[in-house]
């Protein structure tokens, strides 16, 4: 088996690359074109075995999970992916396992525009290491920092579905056993928001232009939004019952991760009607000056939380 | 010890960023922003511990090495640097451990005009995958695929370095047990090709217009040239006497990777005069038409060669 065996089924059935692909896999580097009059947008996420996913996570739903969660941080800047890098670390590699990799790689892009173009395969500890690259027009990016007192925020789809379909991981014995069987059809809906996260990209392209500020919920609700106060400058309240929850008690969906929703801020009086979706987006609180996050119950008072979000280190 | 003292540590010394970084680390991606008329050059490659490099490497000399071999793939494009993403997995983290990880950073990026602009911390067997960016000027890429039969061969500098250096850590028990010891400043000239690579960006970017094909000698210089035929359609012979070789055998030498020198060919007739820089440039051979590559004596006949080149997986 050489590397060049591993690279051609990687790359078996892909489709022509793009017109914005220069250069794709087989050179020193890729090479990509811009549209005119945007600025790109770069992020990069590893996913180590046993830390970021189940040591029998499948081929396909590894890849899944790799590239969506870096698309989810495109998504959070509004912009629109166009090529991405996938640095490979394996203990061995067959075809067989690239291929069902490769097709993974293919259903999380669907119809992103994100296309692969480069990457580097090693012999190592499983780990998988993504770098999306994607555009957005000049100075539209959506940052953390633009949140201001006064604004509404939001959040896209709803939180918990993935610490949900963690706990059913751990304590359903036939599904996790069955996890080493499943294949990305066979992925039941309990499961999906943690096996295969959604990311946001098209509501993140629509956001341009409506939200101040945003950020995807990966670390948790409550953490993520700290981050984007502390960003901006302001504090924020949030909702207790108006909190869109999946499955678990609200208390937990706050500090759970890996839900990969889309936070935003608008600003009073603009309306978000034409970032509209069938996910459904939901006004949970305020910004308001000073600085932390809280968390109010119906009848105005403090909510106290215990733990605030997934630590990366 | 927060992941935010381990990401102010990774950036504590850095220079405010240059204008064409729109935002920095701090914010779900980076956005850099192009000059006209300029086309995105992308790479990404990991280091393992104990297959990429030896388990006792301090971190200011694991980081140089990460990036330097990532930037070798821009200069072996012609790319300009400009960005680079850095995705660390390593089994714990303190502040001193980063801080010295970012000055090795800032020492392999020199004058070359990369930055920065962003990365990610997870726990797990300590890898660190980098991704460069760098931009051309539209079509002036220098691609694996445009060698013509007549086109001179070049190599930058000299082979064997690393080679030498690798042997000189492995037997030396001297400089194996004082590799734990060592920072930027104390690693002796014998080491330095392998330890400290040079990634020759500068070069790089002075040979656009002037190679008709480039690849960096990262696998071997016959399995690299050979990459670079088998792009381009066409076969190459080398002159074995003609060879920059430092310390080791030459049949050694052309066999061992890691020396990061740029390999390129010219078509004939064009002169390489504005190119020159004191690394000296090498005319080592031709392209002919065929497959493959022939390694010749100085008699004309065709050497045998054992082994050809590293292979990555």
């Amino acid at each position: 088996m050489s590397e060049f065996d591993l690279i051609d089924a990687l790359l078996a059935d892909e489709a022509p690359l793009p017109s914005w692909v220069s250069m794709g896999p087989g050179d020193d580097a890729a090479v990509l074109t811009l549209p005119p009059d945007s600025e790109w947008v770069l992020s990069t996420d590893t996913l180590v075995e046993g830390r970021h996913f189940l040591p029998d996570t499948p081929p396909d739903l590894l890849a899944y999970r790799a590239l969506a969660v870096n698309l989810s941080d495109l998504a959070a800047m509004g912009a629109t992916p166009s090529g991405f890098l996938v640095a490979l670390v394996a203990p061995e590699l067959d075809v067989a396992w690239c291929r069902r990799f490769s097709a993974g790689l293919r259903a999380a892009s669907g119809s992103s525009g994100a296309r692969l173009v480069g990457g580097n395969l090693a012999r190592g500890p499983l780990a998988v290491t993504v770098t999306v690259t994607g555009t957005v027009p000049r100075g539209c990016a959506l940052l953390r920092s633009g949140a201001r007192v006064g604004d509404a925020i939001y959040v896209s789809g709803s939180i918990g579905g993935a610490l949900a379909a963690r706990r059913l991981l751990d304590t359903d014995a036939a599904s996790r056993s069955g996890l080493s069987t499943l294949s990305l059809e066979g992925v039941e809906e309990g499961l999906r928001p943690y096996l295969l996260p959604a990311a946001r990209v098209a509501l993140g392209q629509r956001l341009r232009g409506i939200a101040s500020a945003c950020i995807d919920v990966s670390d948790g609700l409550l953490a993520d939004l700290g981050h984007l106060c502390n960003r901006s400058g302001v504090a924020a309240q949030i909702w207790l019952e108006s909190l869109p929850v999946a499955e678990v008690d609200p208390l937990e969906a706050v500090v759970a991760g890996d839900d990969y929703e889309l936070l935003f801020t608008v600003p009073a009086g603009r309306s978000i009607d034409s970032a509209g979706s069938d996910l459904g987006l939901t006004h949970i609180g305020q910004i308001e000056p000073g600085a932390g996050v809280r968390l109010l119950a119906a009848d105005g008072s403090e909510v106290a939380v215990a733990r605030r979000g997934w630590s990366h280190f």
